[in-house]
């Protein structure tokens, strides 16, 4: 059939911010990513597209790096597409770059590791400009604790302890494999972020709030680094710290 | 007199979020940056405090140091005044630090120099982040031509044709002493930023905006380096580029 051989698959690099969004996937009668990007590219192609992406953001959560993927008959010059993309998105959502791949690609499934970066101001005032994209938090932070309560995470794991009970079930196997969980001090260009990076083949839902908050108890000396690994053996949910706040997270980087 | 012994001097540096605002300086029924900062050292310190600002920015212009400074009997621990200020005061505007000085300081007329920052977003997309913070322009600027330009404005003139013009007679001599007006692309934290620095004794209303604007007819190609030189000699306001809009310009210095 002509047809399936000049389908052509579309990889396509997003930036977003979610503080406005119920999240990445699609929902009736709430704002999504996924609905944003459906709603420009139908108009724009002529014809109905789903898209499917990497990553499914929670509410409120932004993006630096979110890959998506659609698959269309329409012909099209990249560069044309993202511009006009561009000019009917909202101003909080915008295509990076577009590229034609082979359609077999798709975002979530071809994906092999996703990376996210968590931004906590820790110092002794607030930022005005900071105050949407991270969570601020007065206290100074034990960054050695936190680095050797994060090595108990990284591997191969049932993270249970660290994600939404009920979906354990739902989801299937509760297991993950983190690749990286490191924590930095920032000096340039903000000096008093400590950014949480992140890289795992998947996550389960909440998993890098919840390893963050956790995180953030042992900073705070309420946890011992040793206690992260007896919470994570443990495999209860209500042991480990709490969700940290969605504003401060963002997808950072997908890898195929 | 004993009391006078005790006034001291208080200098803030603050930083802000100018959106929501109708500039730094004090107006009637109007959010300002001044107004918010009384409003919250009177509360505090229990007596009615005016606040002199080293530079009055206007409506949409951000801060990221901008110096304050009043005179005060009260007594109190700069930390703790500081904490309780950031508690009081909105989300968008925040006290980085709090000395105790001399009492003859004052914020404005001891300053000796300004120094502002443009944003210029010089990419092919738009994005989320910097939208609030930056000017997009995606047509490619010719760096080098800028820079050119540039050098045209730095050292002691009159800059008639680089301000609200109605403003020239009321304000004495629009005679002005630029130190440094320096363009340069950022690779990093983000790449695609174009950000023009400009280090003055004082600025004319409306004075770096309206280089900006000039200089980005330059990097655009409607006008050549050399026409800035004949606009800046000619000082006539109507000659040079429109005036670049307020959201992508940040107080970043203040010298004493």
């Amino acid at each position: 059939m002509t047809e399936k051989a000049d389908m052509r698959g579309i990889k396509m690099v997003v930036e977003y911010d979610g503080t406005n969004y119920a999240g990445f996937q699609r929902q009736p009668n709430q704002p999504t990513i996924q609905g944003e990007l459906e709603k420009a590219l139908s108009i724009i192609l002529r014809e109905e597209i789903k898209v499917v992406g990497a990553g499914r953001t929670d509410a409120g959560v932004h993006a630096l790096h979110q890959v998506v993927s659609f698959k269309t008959y329409a012909l099209f010059e990249a560069d044309r597409l993202q511009w006009s993309l561009n000019c009917l998105l909202p101003k909080d959502i915008a295509v990076k770059s577009i590229e034609i791949v082979d359609s077999s690609f798709c975002a979530r499934r071809s994906a092999t590791s996703r990376e996210y970066e968590y931004f906590i101001l820790n110092q002794s005032h607030p930022s005005p400009f900071l105050d949407r994209y991270s969570h601020f938090v007065a206290r100074r932070l034990n960054l050695k604790a936190m680095r050797e309560a994060a090595q108990f995470l990284v591997g191969t794991h049932d993270f249970s302890a660290f994600c939404v009970q009920s979906t354990v079930g739902g989801l299937g196997r509760p297991i993950r494999t983190v690749f990286e969980l490191a924590c930095r001090r920032t000096d340039k260009p903000v000096k008093g972020l400590l950014i949480i990076r992140v890289r795992a083949n998947a996550f389960l839902h909440n998993m890098v709030r919840t390893m963050v908050g956790t995180l953030l108890e042992v900073g705070l000396g309420n946890l011992t680094p040793g206690a992260v690994k007896e919470i994570l053996e443990g495999k209860e949910r209500t042991k480990a710290g709490p969700t940290a706040p969605a504003k401060a997270l963002f997808l950072t980087n997908i890898s195929y």
